[in-house]
């Protein structure tokens, strides 16, 4: 039973705060947050304490941190926290700054710490993956992503966010990695700004194609879109030697209506909180499974540099429309 | 908060015990079996005491119980509950009995007792409904419900089951009466035995189809199995004057692979455990909500004495092919 | 080539002549109506002769008579035609009297005769039966038929109908043996006038579903609407020891629409020109095919016969609800 | 009623042949080939003369031509016919050289001449043009077309072929024009032999996606593989401001199995004889229909040299990978 503490109270650390109480391997003890007040509402209701990040980080008896703050606090406290010898978990992406978390990279070098790339814990990607693994479809050959959020975050949000291409595609580049089972050679990205003229005015995309180039000749596109009116669409398809692998849409329920409008079913999923409930709770399993049995983490911070990477490529490509070597970032 | 005693400790409790310590409004507090071992080892995952359920119903500070030992002891737990005035949640049925059921009934009249008709609270179904009473299809007409199980039970479980239309089928009364909204007038069934000689050696039948007339001429027909190789067919459609709704089953992932075989998805969902996870916590929702309010339960224990005597009928006319009229049971 | 004459020139019997006029091995040489008017018309579309029904019967030269007249008239004109050495595809059914048709199938005894039970010949029902031929669920055990019109035809139709069970679900009792490979033992039938009270005042019912009996213990249950308003609802589905089987409905195109209002799709095809257009085709072909090969008709009047029974057995089961034997009527 | 020649009699033109022979409006009074047997053949099963091409150029009566010939020939006939005041109906490409299709478009600006852009005629694109049309989805933003062969032609046709821009995916292109109503301004292609190695030493790709970017941001992509061993994948997705439409596979049946394996349907139809048969037909009906109305036809050689420049743009664009401007071109 690993001791975790939690560093970070928003949203998405709720949903960490669940799998991690939940999961008979791993005991939440501690947690912490910029705003004290939101620690102690998350502290009273797991039972933890609510104390601060560098008291966390200092406790020997704590022996992983989940890190679920703000992305600019992310390499300093991957490094502190491996410095303090705990295994980490951290949401992604590693940093805005590729540089930045090539630092960090080489500073955790061999310390146990994992990107939260919670799709590729989502049921269907991974029985998409364990189907190509199998040999079902050959040798891989057109890996399409389709990923469309249901709508555009806040244009303040948008000026922090480091892009569309790091802070959105960044999960799909991942993808790509995942399943392609190793980087692309080079990017190259259209992006658009046609859903909110706001989301252009702040120097973002808010509409890219990126193509992927693979070494023996593979290629991957990913679409991306800050908006779907009907829902979260997150969609991987991958054509092979032998046949075609669709992950399609979770729905809102399986309930279909015909009438003379037409044969109507459920929305997909609305948003990643319940698309990627159960990829949460799977990943942190993956986490304490791995910890616990000193075995490899099944998505690294090399991992986090690599997408990084891509999206720091994305970025170049689209504003000139020409490839870039990846080799070259 | 209320403060909750779990009677029983084997499968299904198991499932409960999440459900109650997962809700914000219960509290877990105590766990019996009449194997005592299995309470305290459930006790110890949760947190909780392992005591006898003859002190659980005796404890004035416990506020209700959860129901979900063998069925032969419904009937007594729930009079006993009841009498020391506490909110009951009893898994389904009532009792074998149709005779000793409406003895309950009549004994616990007027206390908050509510049957564990989970399938009312499965979203899929829940979403049928409730575009049903949106008005949606318009008047219902005609209902069908196919319900067949992936695998028989054990053949020494079948001989103490009360039989495919009191142990299976009841689940299926109960979601007519849910859709349709009022008990039928008349009950005829057919009845087989052409999955496992053995259940029919048993006395019992494997294949069924019951048809079910309303006072004012709708229909409804319910198919049973008790074996789908594929898993767990639950699937409920219903013929409107302005539409159809169907709801589907839920399957294992969305990943579709085409190959030169065909184009293959998942398999539905195997089981109840899998299948019906969310509907066990929105039960207890609803239960938790109801005593809470003080407002009308969404199942009561009319509800299960309803579907035995539709269980009654079945059985009756299975053996004659003949209508049962519901007023004659 | 044979050269065929075509009995009526209704709707139905313009869907024939397109399909015998395309077929390389028939040519439409003679077409007759009651109304000469209409047979003068189909003829000149199809460049060939109007003539009389009795000149085309006594045309040695004819090899072939397609008969697409008024029910009435089909005994009679079967009966003359293979009097007359003609091969005859007859539209069913063959009549509204069980004993007239018994007539006619002992008259015809030897003879050619084939009855447009159209529905054996569409592409989803024949690849069902074929899977189901070629062992890939195992033991067939409970067959589901929906078969759901769009509208209800006029009450004046309804009045010479013959009734539910004769006119619109003889097609149904029909596809059941075509699948089931034999006629049940017992029929009973409910049946409701819930649609449209006229055609309860006619003395007909709207709303039936009956259940089938066989021998071995198999089961079938046939529903029946008059109305889906959402199009032409015609499925089959088949549970075997091995697996599920299940010819879903035809779709007026393959586009999908996601909105805020959810994930729509095209309604089924409208109605049966619509759905069994390739049907009445392939229904033509196999005609043509067994009448130049000498091989054995694919559908017989000994169906027809068979089908009718069950129609004859459902309309007394409807009256009291208790089963009918079929070898009672 | 038109009276139409036929040039060429191979396999496509025999699908032309059905089409013109049973639309009421026309009629196929000549056929040439350059292999007279040929020609000779298919008029014998039509029943209309075999001539030359010249001949049928050069009769008056004759008031439309639909050239089914091999492509080199395509501009030279389109010339003639017009020349002659002919309605011409052309199937894809105009040419393989950009440069001698826009000269045939000046010999021939002014006069009727159509492209075979059959796949504007497929009913599912179709719906989802007309539901884009209708504002369903709002303003379009990013089209998806995917297009998979089953299987790639003989290595000699490769050759001949132009390439896989100019042959495969200039369908695609002219979908993309039809599907946005204008062209793109710059292209930007990748391309790989990954299926088979002696394509690539031909000097063709055999896998490739190609970026389209609109002047006001909109984006378009096509994926193109030459093999798909599931059968013809030919699938369009657009994103709008109000939701996503996208036109599905059509299916060799609905019938799906339901086993341990999983549940399997059928696969897409094999490949564009059979999905595109009701297209070649409707292509068909609109031509005769703006012919004889003089209306605009649906489908003109400017489209037919729009799709061939975006086929050359695609062609410079994949051997550097940068993005071509079609204005370039």
């Amino acid at each position: 039973m690993i001791k975790v503490g939690l560093l970070g109270a928003g949203r998405i650390a709720g949903v960490h705060a669940t799998a991690i109480s939940s999961n008979p391997g791993s005991q939440l003890v501690a947690v912490s947050d910029y705003i004290a007040e939101n620690a102690e509402k998350l502290a009273a209701q797991y039972g933890c304490a609510a104390r601060t990040t560098e008291d966390i980080i200092a406790d020997p008896s704590i022996d992983a941190v989940l890190i679920a703050t703000s992305t600019d606090t992310h390499s300093d406290l991957i490094e502190a926290a491996t410095g303090a010898g705990k295994a980490v978990l951290c949401e992604k992406p590693v940093d805005l700054s590729l540089d930045r978390a090539r630092a960090c990279q080489k500073a955790a070098e061999g310390k146990p710490v994992m990107i939260g790339f919670n799709r590729r814990f989502d049921p269907n990607f991974g029985a998409l993956k364990a189907a190509l693994d199998a040999g079902e479809i050959g040798k891989p050959e057109l890996l399409s992503i389709t990923s469309f959020d249901p709508a555009p975050p806040p244009v303040a949000y948008i000026k922090v966010s480091g892009g569309l291409f790091r802070d959105m595609m960044i999960h799909d580049f991942d993808m790509a990695n995942f399943i392609m089972g190793e980087a692309p050679v080079s990017v190259t990205a259209v992006g658009s700004c046609i859903v909110d003229s706001e989301i252009g005015a702040a120097g973002d995309v808010d509409t890219a194609v990126v193509t992927l180039t693979y070494a023996d000749g593979r290629i991957a596109v990913i679409k991306n879109s800050r908006r779907a009116v009907y829902g979260y669409d997150q969609r991987v398809e991958l054509l092979g030697a032998d046949g075609l692998l669709q992950a399609q849409n979770m729905l809102e329920n399986t309930v279909v209506k015909s009438t003379t409008a037409g044969v109507t079913g459920a929305k997909p999923t609305f948003f990643f909180l319940e698309r990627y409930m159960p990829a949460y709770a799977a990943e942190w399993a993956a986490f304490v499974d791995a910890i616990t049995a000193g075995s490899a983490l099944p998505a690294t911070l090399d991992d986090g540099v690599a997408a990084l990477a891509m999206a720091e490529a994305a970025t170049q490509s689209a504003k000139t429309g020409a490839p870039v070597a990846l080799s070259s970032v």
